[in-house]
């Protein structure tokens, strides 16, 4: 019925995940509620292992921070590609080995610099700029950053303009020109080890092609590199892989991407005598589906078009209105039910770009109905705010017929954290 | 130098708001860091206090909802204009009577319409189906409700589209040509006390004419109420006055605004025979300008163009990413040079949308220097979020040559709260 994913089913007229009604769920649990399938995720992470059995996949830490999720995936083996001290700081608890997490990253502070190099994890060097600041902060602590640079390949992916990271004109990387000599720089500059290449071209990529053009562009610039005496033992292609968010899309697997860059890579480096490990980044691809967001009907509106106002908003789920993105959306308690009616479903926060999804064929909804929006492991949780005085939601983990709570849901004083009144002010 | 704004002024090449150096601050609290001028607030508030003094204005909280904030408006005297249960707690808690309140929203679940109903606060009603849900609440509480509606006036401000909100298609409001019935139909309906209109057009308007547009369809659709017998007690036409983020350009004040909407109202208002409470929820034009946002440059980065990559992005500031948002920069700490280079702001996030502002003309910049965004004081922390695993900033209140922290920084534990890992995924 869903297509590729088989932990969604339905019985009696409700959705399960795994074996739990998600009408339970949101009966026990409350709404709004992120509820994760831990099969999926295992066995997403599998696949990747089994469509690159020699490459380290790092998961990407900006797509979910759950440490649940963080300890499942590093008990299946992956790293982790984080973006700040506080990324490291979860997955060093969710006991990622360090040899296996890569600090990116276009704007890191020196403080950033000193937490990489006391966790001993390699960094990824955005700039000429940033390779002088740390190596004077590694000489200054009399340590040695291994590091990786940060290509900028000049490719262009097909997806939203925001998350197109590979362009020339993005912020991130060093331009692919400049890349050798830079390395050579590196080699000489106390504090500084470089081992290799990284690139990233962008996000929910629904094609091989440009993944296949980025691992060209690297190994051309692997080429210039070793020219120079480089020593070049890790190349990382980053993550990007697209999922199918809409039904009758298509997306490619990891076995896919496998078949388009693996050639690529492989030819290169036989042809240059060297034996690189490769590393993936992936994100998206591994908990984007093992995951939905179950939201309450507060009203059922008829205006200008027939709205259905839930109690999630982008302070829950960012992605509708910042990427004009599509989540299917189900009624987890009429999962059996024939779309009768077309709805804009939207959030209770003050804004008009709140919609979470237009013109969508569903049964016919009354408050007090629970709605499934698919897909929602990737850029849900970890964009959510506290928008218009909102608590944030809970998180749950389920795994066959029982569920856990994986991070509590806040409750009005949780708006209060950290502030403080000066006392001139209390009358 | 800048304009109207007489709480910041340069000393010695250094910013300074009120009487304080925002090096010092950078220096002392850290940054990303929030600054708010106290006497500008008040100002502010005055400005509104002069320009319509028979008028109850009710801060918008969803712009700001710092409770220190809250304290002065409170002060000021203030009302408030809230959208959650939420930020009913945070304005009960500085002290906004409960008599100038109003719960808005188009999404409310029950558990709001009860939060309200106990803290005896209006409430603005958003669609006919509300109205039912509500009155069955109040009533089970043996309750009763009194409400205003809001109305979708179908005027079309000149503003972002994503906070547009009074155009027919917003999924806000009840359509002008039902409300006098649904009015009347409220009126015998037990458990509610309808008394009055509320509108709401938009943010970020730098015209008053829709505003005097809006004004005359109030004034149309109170006719029609009158006509029925409906009693309108109150007339509320919302916020959405704009501020000059611009430097050269400008924006109407409170007393363009009561020039343009208070002879509709009267005159109208005269010719039915009725005294209504004018009701105003101004947000953006009281605290924005009030405040800057301080941040530190980690990087200055010569590729495509020239990049000054700082310590906040759009997890902080999310208005320019959001809305394409202009907001004025300065350099903290080289107040007083030319601008001789053209840069490019960004933040931390791994995003390509991170871009704070676009090609402006600063002193030559280093790591280590800091840069002051201006007009930060509305929707800025109150957007914020941990994405990227980032704690979020502190906030700091300014008076004369004093500040006091009203909001501590956030450190990596934050970023565990209320977090828990299933016993059986710890080895």
């Amino acid at each position: 019925m869903f297509g590729s994913k088989d932990h969604l089913t339905t019985i009696d007229n409700h959705l399960y995940i795994e074996d739990v009604d998600c009408c339970r769920l949101a009966a026990e649990e409350g709404t709004p509620l992120y509820v994760t399938s831990e099969r999926r995720l295992r066995e997403n992470i599998r696949r990747y292992h089994r469509a690159f059995p020699d490459a380290e996949k790092y998961f990407a830490v900006k797509a979910n921070g759950n440490l649940a999720i963080l300890q499942v995936a590093a008990q299946e083996g992956m790293g982790a590609d984080i973006f700040s001290a506080g990324e490291l700081s979860l997955v060093r608890l969710a006991g990622i080995p360090r040899d296996m997490i890569l600090f990116n990253g276009n704007s890191k502070s020196e403080k950033d610099h000193i937490a990489a190099l006391q966790a001993g994890v390699r960094i990824s060097v955005d700039s000429n700029e940033e390779l002088e600041h740390l190596a004077r902060t590694a000489r200054n602590l009399d340590s040695e950053a291994e590091i990786l640079f940060r290509v900028n390949p000049n490719v262009s992916p097909k997806t939203h303009p925001k998350i197109a990271t590979g362009l020339r004109s993005s912020k991130f990387g060093i331009p692919a020109e400049q890349v050798a000599g830079t390395y050579k720089r590196a080699m000489e500059l106390e504090g500084i080890k470089p081992v290799g290449l990284h690139c990233h071209i962008g996000s929910q990529i629904l094609d091989t092609a440009p993944f296949a053009e980025a691992a060209g562009r690297m190994m051309d610039i692997t080429r210039a590199v070793v020219a120079e005496g480089g020593n070049v033992e890790r190349i990382d292609l980053g993550g990007g892989l697209g999922i199918q968010y809409q039904p009758d899309s298509t997306a490619p697997l990891p076995s896919d991407l496998a078949k388009a860059v693996l050639p690529v890579i492989q030819d290169s480096c036989r042809d240059m005598g060297i034996f690189p490990q490769l590393i993936l980044e992936p994100g998206r691809s591994i908990v984007a589906d093992s995951t939905i967001m179950l939201t309450g009907v507060n009203v059922v509106k008829r205006a200008h078009v027939n709205f259905v106002a839930v109690d999630a908003g982008f302070n829950v789920l960012a992605r509708p209105m910042l990427y004009d993105s599509y989540h299917h959306v189900l009624a987890a308690n009429r999962a059996e039910e024939q779309g009768e009616e077309t709805y804009t479903i939207v959030g209770p926060i003050c804004e008009t770009g709140d919609v979470l999804a237009r013109d969508r064929r569903l049964p016919r909804l009354v408050r007090g109905d629970t709605l499934a929006f698919l897909d929602a492991g990737a850029y849900g949780f970890s964009m959510a705010s506290q928008y218009n005085g909102q608590p944030r939601p809970a998180e749950v983990l389920v795994s066959e017929d029982r569920w856990e709570l994986i991070r509590h849901r806040e409750d009005e004083s949780a708006l209060l954290a950290g502030q403080t009144i000066p006392s001139r002010l209390m009358w």
